[in-house]
């Protein structure tokens, strides 16, 4: 309980006055049992809401690149944020499933069940898979819940997409050494009403999309305001 | 940058004065480029090292009370936790599991990569999980790093678990409607050297218990100095 001055370091004028209320920190002997240690109550801790922000695209659409950018630049304004994808699923968790639609399906089923933990713990979980299929989507919308799925839809033409091509698996697909590669002998379902829609065919470059994004998550709520920036 | 002067709010004396230094948040214009987030940058950022907790015991042993206490607290003090137990896990992800021998080391398996993941997020996860064979038990330790796993024995003599069977499984093992039950027709290997080891034999409460947890994460350097109370 106290008020306070805030005095400029180098005109010594006074600039600001006001009151405290309360301490940030709650005291040493507050009882534990006062709390229920609930998904909001873990993401107000961490002053924002948790959710699911889900990637989707064809391979070498941009997915990781702008996912990754998003997620540097929320660590960095101090949210708390984790990213999952293909590459530390598949080499764990996953390791024990193949490619074929079962398997696929299964592997987005973990994936969203994974998520759902995360944010229960209050995270905002980035996730970057080509989820080729609306009902894998879907599915992934209703563990999490409606209101915590934001959808990002990564839209590159297959052509530009496929002209990358740094891990060399449309050309692999091409001559037959990869079955079910999307694009290429699978089908790609487009998200009819992705809540956001970076359209990588005008030549967004990955910064301006990673904008695109947390100016949604801001409008969205998700980033409490009075956190970060 | 500015110096400040505490008030108290019912006598107006001037209690404390002070120098500003510097902003507790980043600007906004820091570039994200500078953060590189690891598992490491992400702990820190949270004021904790990041672990896995892994509570094994019987059934009815007392490990999910115990668990439950220890995330409560650690909450409160303004650590970032996650508690995964049976009910979060056999009803979502591994909810295609069953009760034979394959079954219960996949589940196992799946905890251990979900815990690994979650520590990478920079929490401290607490599993809670009859986890009744070394093998698994070492599975789990070698997945998520030697250093970053602690090993919690819940340690009650079966005749106190059994008497407590608030579930009923004991006695419907004991009718044979339940097979493979641990303590009844399969064994429970105990830790040989737990981190923590709690003789539930001896009269100790769950709130002591608790108690011996926090200081051995403590003294392992989990809980950073300074962080929490």
């Amino acid at each position: 309980m106290g008020g306070f001055i805030l005095i400029d370091k180098f005109t010594n004028a006074t600039v600001a006055a006001g009151m405290l209320h309360f301490a940030l920190r709650r005291a040493d002997n507050v009882h534990w049992q006062a709390v229920d240690v609930t998904r909001s109550v873990r993401a107000r801790a961490k002053g924002q809401k948790a959710a699911l922000v889900w990637f989707t695209g064809l391979s070498g659409a941009g997915k990781s690149t702008v996912a990754n950018l998003v997620e540097k630049r929320l660590f960095d304004q101090g949210f708390h944020t984790y990213l999952l994808d293909g590459d530390n699923v598949r080499h764990g968790l996953n390791k024990d499933l193949g490619f074929t639609a079962a398997d696929r399906v299964e592997n987005v089923r973990r994936v969203a069940e994974v998520a759902r933990l995360m944010v229960d713990s209050g995270l905002i979980v980035l996730a970057s898979f080509i989820s080729p299929f609306k009902a894998e989507r879907q599915m992934a919308r209703e563990l999490v819940g409606e209101s915590e799925f934001v959808e990002v839809f990564v839209d590159a033409p297959l052509s530009v997409a496929e002209s990358r091509d740094r891990k060399g698996l449309y050309a692999k697909a091409r001559r037959g050494d990869l079955v079910n590669f999307t694009g290429v002998d699978s089908p790609y379902e487009a998200p009819e009403s992705p809540d956001v829609h970076l359209d990588a065919s005008g030549g967004i470059t990955p910064e301006a999309a990673a904008d695109l994004v947390i100016l949604h998550l801001r409008e969205a709520g998700i980033l409490q305001p009075g956190t970060g920036v």
